[in-house]
């Protein structure tokens, strides 16, 4: 199951290794966090970068090595921002006179740089930015500048702090005229000494969620006071600004730009996976040592997984985290894919690909932050402490719902591709994931053949089911918009079904994959099966959840549904003596899973009272404050403290 | 609409007038919070809670008032144990001699208690306590024991660092013989120099989720090594321990005790609809603040709340709060009920009243900490900035689900109290929120007679169709529940079904208090018009969210259900003028809100830039770490850096 979990034994194998050497560190110890200022957070998470970049280099590990290195140190930083964001953008969006200049002083941290787009008042809509970057053709530069508050950069991470560069994306102005938002190359920092260059004011923007959290990281605001770059620091591969101030478009299609949004909301999926897995591992292993009720003449009580409540909450989340992961190497596939097909001049699958991964990004986001939260419920009293090791996940998680397209905005653009795909069928034959609107007549008629609860353990009834479901509730919400004179009106106006309509799309689409990963080979005894059966877990728990659909689209009978409900209790009780082994294939360490209740050894209670005896206000008796502002109130003297 | 929300004129005005006194006095200020450490967060909580008290006393504040001061002082400390948990539990549980004793002391801080009931490895079930306390009848002492290391009293507030006494909940044991899990007035540090007594170990159990939240408070751990107190400090209004060892019931009845559950679950529902219009406050103000998208010709962007995908996540969490505000006015007046009937002794609507607020607890703590949540999220990116106020009220507010009866737990309750109800069909007519269950023969025939979007509109149609809704569900599940030969087994094998169907009634009590209070009198113009508003979106959007419940059961057509859906997309749309002057008439002010998104002036972005500026990373611009761990590296000089 390892193996499967991991993708491969080669995958498995360097994230075994990279997870031991970061666990096994002192340097990269993580229970001390909670404790520490936001200074001392801050400055020791700069050492441990500094020390995983050293190991980097030192053990001559490869990219993917350090990829998972960063993944296990566990630590937002700015080498997150240096690998994930500036380089790429430069890779893609550079001249290869560019690439040559910038790549190597990047990959050799001899500049460390950030990626500003948003700003104070901007933020899901590009087009809104309104940091300006006017070109100047007496002396061949660009003057970049913010003619408002709201248009100070605002969350870059390590922007603050670290970087001394940034790729700023500005509206573009020659000679009085906008020619779009484009990416800037514009040095921050001294490289003599650190210090912010003229005309550029940096500051953190202060605390954020949790107490860990991104508060290792020095999000950051940026201004600029008419700062002036060269002309070449415009990122030039699909436009260009010529000397005499023309602007111009290479024949790089601009496509690409959605390639690059494809590859990051790839890797946001595979971190949902991984977050997910986390909190399920901690949650699982808890509630097998939790013992709650059911005391039989004074034996032990039962232990909390043994209750169908825990197991209604806690299995499907589990099946959520391999669902998820599955997905995550679908995407990847199909970026590759993409990718090839880019580079051939066919776009032809891109608005699909574009769709889908916008929508997975949302749902898998969204499902992994709740589901963090449901875990630390279902740890009782004790998940609320932090050496749980779950408030700090969520604290972590959930800004992916709203960074890299916001949720609800990717749900839209979902919308639109589906709504312009049933608008086309006369024409087009929708591909890939929407192949099966183009089977639409079919799927309005037919119903469910469902007649017992072990029907449902067919992988083509569930399929049907959901595509029947999709299928009929956007052309429901297409038909219902065909009344509205002004479609832009009837997308505003019917936007909360659309997304709804969205959500049905995307579900069928990770049911699918989930479905044709069991079709391929799976090494090892009985991993199919158990896989299998959290397949079933995965989708029968989402056709309950959203029963409302399937009922109202007419696809489903009460008694059908009912039928699912039933198959799915079931499936938990034969998910249960599986539970443990499986959020052990996940092969998290104890340190990445940083909870005292997740313990691969269930020593639980000893451990949570010894993280208990660490916190700052144990360090004596009688505690700050007490004879200040307690005692005099004991005494009644309380009119005399200096309050 | 600010009478309404507070309840009455007079209300209002105690309230308005604390909310002043404490916005207005430097020593309540709570925005350096988030940069303070545990030990400097706890003393200064000390000192507020300090003053708190002297200006309760200085300024001859009555009940009412001193708690709203503690309330808008926003930090958790231990006065909230000593009022709220060790007075009631001595008044409630006392006899009129120990009574006599220590509430003079309590009432007047001569000492400070807290309660302690929960163990490191015992919550929810109170039968399964392991700390003991045995009669010694040579010595006419108890001696208090933790015989494992689960049996550690753990989170009880204020505990570790402040009370000097407790009520300590432990098993009874006389010659042997176990006597029932029962309160023990403890005393845990001197009175002359606040040191732990002899024979008790304290402790803090560490950082909780968030920054601030819990961690003003010592929630503390507690070991007993055979600590005797005298016989008199058992608890004994209901069971006394004689001289002789004799285990005794008086004549008060033990209902008594859920009378206090009763009264202590009303405050956790008023807390709910306070902290969720919190959040809900903070939310709709940003988002007439914020734009995104929509700009025409250059023109501003549309502001947020305009969005269909905004009003209906917002809209029905506005609603949500009038709601648990007047389901919580009408749990007061219901425990004052109960409490008459008791003092009667008549206890045939206790059950009832008891699964009532159980299962009333359940819903509103649920959906106030995930609506909390949705607000953040609802604020995109700043929201999840300390300053936004946001994730600290999350943080803070999270608890709830767990404390005071875990949610799941207590839904289950009320499944028991409904499965009984409906047993009892023959012999007993039910009464109060399960009367309709005495029309369950009507209930499971008719059908929902709406035609038109319109017709929704309709208290008698709305209401009809919540009872139907949910005595079908109970209904089912009864019948389910038969096919099993053990009762107890059909039980645990059904209860996730049987909370959903719990969910339902508990649905439907909130729905139908929100029509009944619109029956009465309430002044001022529009007010009752637009309260109305509000139930409908309620009401629609719980019937939208949960149609399949609805559909299942068959009493409401697709058609139907797609009408309910339209007449709320409606409804939102009549909301949206309304919504600021709605959430003015929460009458929060803005040291309460704490949020910079949330501020009244609506002066969000320049306040923004302000809170970011005094982050303590902001103290220098080349930040501590910066010449140790990042210039080695950019000097490509890292193998001599000492990391």
């Amino acid at each position: 199951m390892k193996v499967a979990w991991a993708g491969s034994r080669e995958a498995f194998q360097v994230s075994d290794r990279m997870a031991k050497l970061v666990a096994n560190d002192p340097v990269f110890e993580k229970f001390s966090k909670p404790i520490l200022s936001r200074k001392e957070l801050f400055k020791n998470t700069l050492r441990k970068a500094a020390y995983a970049w050293k190991l980097i280099n030192d053990l001559h590990l490869n990219e993917e090595e350090a990829k998972w290195l960063r993944h296990y140190m566990d630590e937002p930083n700015y080498t997150d921002l240096q690998w994930e964001m500036f380089v790429p953008a430069i890779e893609g969006q550079g001249t290869e006179e560019q690439k040559r200049k910038w790549l190597p002083l990047a990959q050799t941290m001899q500049i460390i740089g950030t990626y500003a787009q948003t700003e104070l008042g901007h933020g899901s809509n590009v087009r809104g930015l309104e940091t300006t970057a006017t070109f100047d053709r007496q002396t061949d530069e660009f003057v970049m500048h913010s003619p408002t508050l709201t248009s100070s950069k605002w969350w870059p991470g390590g922007m603050a702090k670290v970087a001394t560069h940034a790729i700023v994306y500005a509206r573009l102005m020659i000679n009085g005229h906008f020619h779009g938002v484009h990416g800037f190359i514009v040095q921050l920092r001294s490289l003599d000494d650190h210090s912010p260059l003229p005309g550029i004011t940096l500051g953190d923007i202060g605390m954020k969620f949790g107490h860990g959290g991104y508060n290792t990281m020095d999000n950051g605001v940026l201004r600029f006071d008419r700062v002036r770059i060269p002309r070449n620091q415009m990122l030039m591969r699909v436009s260009q600004v010529t000397k005499e101030g023309k602007f111009l478009h290479s024949d790089v299609p601009r496509q690409l730009v959605y390639g690059t949004m494809v590859s990051v909301r790839q890797t946001i999926v595979a971190d949902a996976s991984k977050a997910l897995s986390r909190a399920v591992c901690i949650a699982t292993r808890y509630s097998a040592v939790r013992r709650q009720f059911g005391s039989h003449n004074g034996g032990p009580e039962t232990q909390v997984i043994d209750y169908k409540t825990q197991q209604s909450r806690l299995f499907p989340l589990l099946a959520s985290a391999f669902a998820f992961r599955f997905v995550g190497e679908w995407l990847k596939s199909l970026y590759t894919d993409v990718k090839q097909r880019l580079e051939a001049n066919d776009f032809s699958t891109l608005p699909e690909a574009h769709a889908c991964t916008a929508g997975i990004k949302s749902l898998t986001t969204a499902a992994t932050a709740d589901g963090i939260e449901e875990c630390r419920k279902l740890c009782g009293g004790h998940g609320y402490l932090i050496s749980s090791g779950l408030p700090e996940l969520f604290a972590f998680y959930v800004p992916a719902c709203t960074y890299e397209g916001e949720n609800v905005v990717m749900m839209l653009q979902v919308a639109r591709f589906l709504v312009k795909t049933v608008s086309d069928l006369g024409n087009k034959q929708p591909v890939g994931t929407a192949a099966y609107l183009g089977r639409v007549a079919p799927l309005m008629q037919k119903c469910c053949v469902v007649q017992t609860a072990e029907d449902w353990l067919n992988p083509g009834v569930i399929v049907e089911a959901f595509e029947a479901r999709a299928a009929r509730m956007v052309i429901s919400k297409v038909q219902q918009l065909g009344v509205f004179d002004n479609q832009e009106e009837g997308f505003a106006e019917l936007s909360t079904d659309l997304v709804e309509a969205s959500l049905a799309h995307c579900q069928l689409i990770v049911v699918s994959v989930f479905i044709q990963r069991l079709d391929q080979e799976i090494p090892g005894k009985g991993v199919k099966q158990t896989l299998k059966l959290l397949c079933y877990v995965y989708a029968l728990f989402l056709l309950h959840k959203h029963q409302g659909d399937f009922l109202a689209t007419g696809y489903l009978t009460p008694k059908q549904a009912s039928l699912a409900n039933e198959q799915l209790r079931t499936l938990y009780s034969k998910i249960r003596p599986n539970a443990i082994a499986l959020v052990d294939s996940f092969n998290h360490t104890d340190h990445y899973l940083s909870s005292v209740l997740g313990r691969y050894d269930g020593n639980v209670y000893p451990k949570l009272y010894e993280a208990a005896l660490k916190d700052p206000l144990n360090d004596s008796d009688i505690a700050d404050g007490i004879y200040e502002y307690v005692r005099p109130i004991l005494k009644q003297k309380l009119q005399f403290a200096k309050l």
